[in-house]
């Protein structure tokens, strides 16, 4: 009698994350799974990043996590691109995008008619660090308001990701930040971590961060594990 | 043969979160569980709290919750009161402080010493609401920086608590938020849930957060469940 045997939780994840690059792969669709704490400007980079994107030639999709509500998905509806409101809370109300979650919302979108889709994942500097989705980059958007140290407290997140836009730069002029010591932490904990200092309120920094992501989605360097 | 049942983890831990009220109640300590989003103002606040609690005749006491890392605790130490930093790496990483954590840090306090204990939670909006501490009362943080939403899309969180500090008001001018969408949001959520504006920055708000807690800490209304 042959014994069965419920593999690593993390395996299992991680079969799913490589089902989903399979059908990237076979579509070219460039994933970028968008990560940050709660409130940090997730969805407001969406909305002015997507028109742009739209004016290069290039058709974008989203799956918008969130444990409840379709709040964001509200937000980015006028932008007119296909939405998928991934809602954690049937799933047991996980604290992260798993990519069993990101398999379920693939099966709504044709994505033989996207070149780049993105996962907002949800507002969690911690456990969405943890799991592969299949994606081409991972990006922590952290918020100004924030503080300085959030590298050295949530290393994991700020370990995994290929790109930090620092956001809200709008309001360095009212808060007590030292943009050196931002940059120093973040350079701790990962030397190679590009970090591009953004307002989604004024569009500063817009220009930078959409020639990355052009660049990125050119040489599709997929993190497959 | 009996057969040994492993029973419901939050049950598991509801138990040593019942062990730790005893524990409270025996050395009438009264607890609050402080719990935000990342970088919301938690240990600033702190810093502010602690010493008015002191010219008040109340001795305080610190748990610390942070994955990993001491920064917190350091920037507390100048308080000169009792801290022991939780970290949650040698306990899975958890991404909350759960009854268990403050269980092992209570052996390093006197409680017969301390009239009112903190316990920073880990900056994270969702899984930290889930867990009973043996605390009186629960506090969120939430930064004025995150935006009116939250309530709606962490709905757990601010069902689960007593108190919302909406913190960095010296932030209001420079912010698009309409403070009334922020408080009927929280309304809409659980309209038992008091709100207090400050400003950790400033001390603003600070007099009513501190008669609350004062208030609170006289009618010890334990949330033992």
């Amino acid at each position: 009698m042959e014994i069965p045997v419920i593999r690593d939780v993390l395996e299992e994840s991680n079969e799913r994350a490589r089902e989903n690059r399979t059908v990237f792969d076979r579509y070219g669709v460039f994933v970028a799974n968008i990560m940050s704490s709660p409130g940090s400007g997730k969805t407001t980079i969406l909305q002015k990043t997507i028109p742009v994107l739209r004016e290069n030639g290039l058709a974008c999709a989203i799956i918008e996590g969130d444990i409840t509500s379709t709040l964001d998905s509200e937000k980015l509806k006028p932008l007119g691109v296909p939405i998928v409101q991934a809602n954690t809370e049937p799933f047991g109300g996980d604290c992260y995008v798993g990519p069993h979650l990101v398999q379920a919302a693939l099966r709504y979108l044709d994505l033989a008619s996207i070149h780049i889709l993105f996962i907002e994942n949800i507002g969690n500097l911690v456990c969405p660090a943890e799991f592969y989705l299949g994606e081409d980059c991972k990006v922590v958007v952290l918020s100004l308001a924030e503080g300085e140290d959030k590298p050295l407290k949530y290393p994991l997140m700020f370990r995994e990701c290929h790109l930090c836009l620092l956001n809200k730069m709008d309001l360095a002029p009212y808060l007590d930040i030292d943009l050196n010591v931002f940059e120093s932490n973040i350079q701790k904990i990962n030397s190679q971590l590009k970090v591009i200092m953004v307002s989604a309120k004024t569009g500063f920094g817009f220009l930078a961060w959409i020639e990355w992501l052009l660049e990125q989605s050119k040489t599709r360097n997929s993190t497959a594990r």
